[in-house]
């Protein structure tokens, strides 16, 4: 596929294909965008693509040290081919930022070429994770390429060095943003769910304290510390995955407007998925070192799982944009629908609820009882009424600033806020909507159900100042909240176990000592630790020569 | 030291002084108590230790697989000898949980004793941190120890096998407690400053976006969303260097006060120092990986040093006590407190708000504008009328229960809450007790003050919820606690860098390429990726062996 590329025979459409290759085949190809000075700010990467019209070749360059190529996967020691990201410059001007294939590495001896300077980055975080990656650092001093190296779909350069833009649309570039990250998003309730599963078994066979009259100690999970800091992280994979399964509709929705050249919609769905990749991605992130907590110390043994989980994991909240940036996206594309409430434009799809502007602003929470939380509508309306004041609050401020950028980068911390208030919102509302399906499975539906408020009520109780400060709720209707989540923990517990199975992860999979399907943890513990490299050997290489003489002089000098 | 008592020559005092060498000198002894069933509930302990009058010696015995010794430091290939906690059984009763020194390895060929099964627990989290240490494993079958290598200083078995308790005060174990969690909290301090280094040295380097006309980008340090989340962190190392100051002379205090029999403080200082211990280093474990994320993708890197800080520093949330299981010691000594208000006994130390409490219950917080929130008096009374507001809320639930305990275990998720309320009030007025001393240096005060509002008012804005619902501040005085804190991040900003300069970290001490004092991280980044081993050879070995040969099959097969 990607070979007439290489050859210098690319086409657009090839092109289009080369670049998801790049991605599959690291072995081939790898994708060089960032640069060890350039991450979020992609318009800002250095890497130059200079157009040589005397020999019809684009002459990529890195000018300074910080225009290295840096972070690309297969990179370091592998690939032979990269797609590089670089300024196209024609005729003395700067044209953004463009993609290029280059050929990095000898076919023959896979050397570097001329010009190529390659290597590794050096260790990452944890003890696997991404240290099986060479993630690499790449520099050019003048290297050549043909002509047709360029990704040619959306811009072209022709033989006269003439830049031309093609009548491709531009925002097609979003449907791939909207394809990767809806795709974290699943990935996100995947890893979340394989770290509690791991908690939640291991919490019901670790029992401590609470023995009476010598019986068996009490299982952690019955714990209602326990409980109030688990129960909300599995209903939390739940609603991941509800959302994550809404969000593969929400692509193939773009996708066919797209190709009928219907852009309404892209805004939306770009600034919702960027979101729920935020909001995800973090929540994970916290949650696995969580529940690696929750597993007490034996969490920290490499054979839990959660370590390697943690340390792989991580990274998803920097890569495919940058949790912080993403929200703030989100943010600005609140401001802008707020802004537009007035004008008749009706805001669309996960926004849809701004419409109902008046009664947002004017609602007020009608649970008088601990079970009236139960109601959807009830929590739907808080959490609505809740993201819609905390962005009109900052449409307010934001007012105030005769320079709407100062505004914006002053009042960055509040938009945070409000843009997480809305991603959650979206979340709960399609796990309502899930809801509201056929599930089948006897009894399965109402197990959702009471995950489903877990997760609602929990973040209730988790933003409470978010909801009595813009008066969503007061003060009582909080702790009736609070009241109701304790009841619904003792309704998550005995399904807590099954509800983790039904992930249906094989132990294979799960890779953790503790989350052994049949519980037998401690057996596994201890035949794991024989396992060990450094229980190979009795006396361990070197300690007689060098530790046992520093005892024996300590031995001897010792007094009383 | 430890000699006589391997002689089986032990007096009192020497096994007194025996414990801290078993953690210095982890070459010769280790520290085993917890079980691979059993940590935080030291009580349910199961090995044994059965006294055999006949030949007057200890049979140290491993019952379960779960009472096989696991975690202590230095033991799996190293200690050849051990503090070993075990059941004292007597004439066939069962005297709890008491300290034995067993020699485990022969002091010729260092092979384990007969009846010892010892070796190392495996790997544990991060690539380096505690990998270096050889955490163990040990069962006993019937190991035999002369009578007197049990420490007997609190308690003694006689020739006979009866078992006697010394005049010596019980409590002074919690004195041992109070040192060791007060040098915890100390040591938060430093490895939240670590973090706090790297990160805000990072951020002045680091720039990204925000280019105009061509010049640099913006530094990220100057960006809205990096002083929110990273001043409030700089400002948490300051407070918790000054809380560790003063957890050093209550120490002293009690100490001096347990020396001359008095145990009227100890409950107090005992309650403090668990809840400190809990809240810094729950809040410096998350921090850190907060740190690592502010430094983007190349905080992942492992020469950025937050990787290893984190995996060295976590387990310090597990270890000399559950940081839950902290909290809620907390929670019930604050119950208890409030339960004995009426009483008469006036509340001492860092409870001594709670005997104001009319005051606290009635106060109204009188902040009208932004600048009032800079008023250290302003500021103490919300966080005390907050905390004493849960206590009591927490304590008006409890009595709802018929059982006390039944209330305890039900509530323990929102006494959790009063009992972090608690702990955060009293590093806030401990911040503040400092600055009513002298300190030296022209403009440091100022400097110290500015970070101790924003200690404040970020914990104020994060906890809204719970100042709200307890109304010691109104909705509108929390969004004035906002405003002001944004202009103290604006104040703390031109000072950023001195105020972690002032830390005094050398750059051997923070290992991280990022945190370097003279800014020069692209530089360095560059040449540390160059000293990786993978990059010794420019053809990684295999290469042309594994993979060339499936890339030249991908070549032959690829087609058009």
């Amino acid at each position: 596929m990607f070979i007439p590329a290489i050859k210098g025979q690319g086409t657009e459409e090839q092109h289009e294909k080369w670049l998801p290759m790049a991605y599959k085949m690291q072995i081939i190809g790898c994708y060089a965008q960032t640069e060890l000075g350039h991450g979020s700010n992609v318009q800002g990467l250095e890497t130059t693509a200079t157009f040589d019209p005397q020999t019809d070749e684009f002459v990529i360059h890195s000018p300074t040290l910080t225009s290295s190529k840096w972070w690309p996967g297969g990179l370091g020691k592998v690939s032979t081919h990269a797609v590089v990201y670089a300024r196209l410059i024609t005729g003395g001007q700067d044209h953004g930022v463009h993609g290029f294939i280059v050929q990095l590495r000898s076919l023959d001896d896979h050397s570097p070429l001329p010009g190529i300077t390659v290597g590794d980055i050096g260790m990452k975080f944890g003890s696997g994770a991404y240290n099986s990656m060479d993630n690499g650092l790449l520099r050019f001093d003048h290297v050549r390429i043909p002509r047709n190296q360029m990704l040619m779909r959306v811009s072209q350069v022709t033989r006269e060095g003439k830049f031309v833009q093609s009548d491709v649309p531009r925002q097609l570039v979003y449907g791939t943003m909207v394809y990767v990250r809806q795709s974290i998003v699943s990935d996100a309730s995947c890893a979340l769910a394989r770290a509690v599963c791991i908690a939640t078994r291991y919490s019901a066979v670790r029992r401590q304290f609470g023995s009476q009259n010598g019986g068996p100690e009490t299982q952690v999970i019955d714990y209602k510390t326990q409980q109030s800091r688990l129960f909300p992280l599995l209903a939390s994979a739940y609603a991941f995955r509800f959302v994550g399964e809404w969000l593969k509709w929400l692509y193939a929705d773009v996708t066919q407007r797209l190709q009928a050249n219907d852009f309404s919609t892209l805004p939306e769905a770009h600034a919702c998925t960027a979101g729920l990749k935020s909001m995800t991605t973090s929540v994970t992130a916290d949650a696995i070192e969580e529940c690696r907590k929750l597993c007490g110390g034996h969490g920290y043994l490499s054979n839990s799982g959660l370590p390697e989980l943690f340390a792989v994991y991580i990274p998803t909240c920097t890569y495919e944009g940058d949790n912080v940036v993403l929200l703030l996206q989100v943010a600005r594309f609140l401001m802008k629908t707020v802004s537009q409430l007035g004008s008749g434009k009706k805001p669309v799809g996960t926004t849809a609820y701004m419409g109902r502007a008046q009664h947002l602003m004017q609602c007020r929470c009608e649970v008088e009882r601990a079970e009236d939380w139960l109601k959807p509508s009830v929590i739907l309306e808080a959490f609505e009424a809740r993201a819609f004041r905390m962005s009109i609050a900052c449409a307010k401020n934001l007012s105030k600033f005769s320079n709407p950028e100062d505004g914006f980068s002053e009042l960055s911390p509040d938009l945070l806020e409000a843009a997480i208030a809305h991603c959650q919102l979206i979340v709960v509302s399609k796990y309502i909507e899930k809801l509201q399906q056929d599930i089948p499975g006897k009894g399965v539906k109402r197990q959702l159900k009471i995950l489903c408020n877990v997760y609602a009520l929990h973040l209730l109780h988790k933003y409470l100042g978010d909801f009595v400060t813009t008066s969503c709720i007061t003060p009582k209707q909080g702790a009736l909240a609070n009241e109701q989540l304790r009841l619904l923990y003792s309704q998550v517990r005995p399904n807590a176990i099954t509800l983790v199975d039904a992930f249906n992860y094989t132990d294979h999979y799960l890779g953790s000592v503790l989350g052994c399907y049949n519980g037998n943890v401690y057996q596994r513990l201890y035949e794991e630790a024989w396992k060990d490299p450094l229980n190979d050997t009795v006396v361990p290489d070197g300690y007689l020569e060098y530790v046992w003489p520093i005892l024996k002089q300590h031995i001897r000098t010792a007094r009383l």
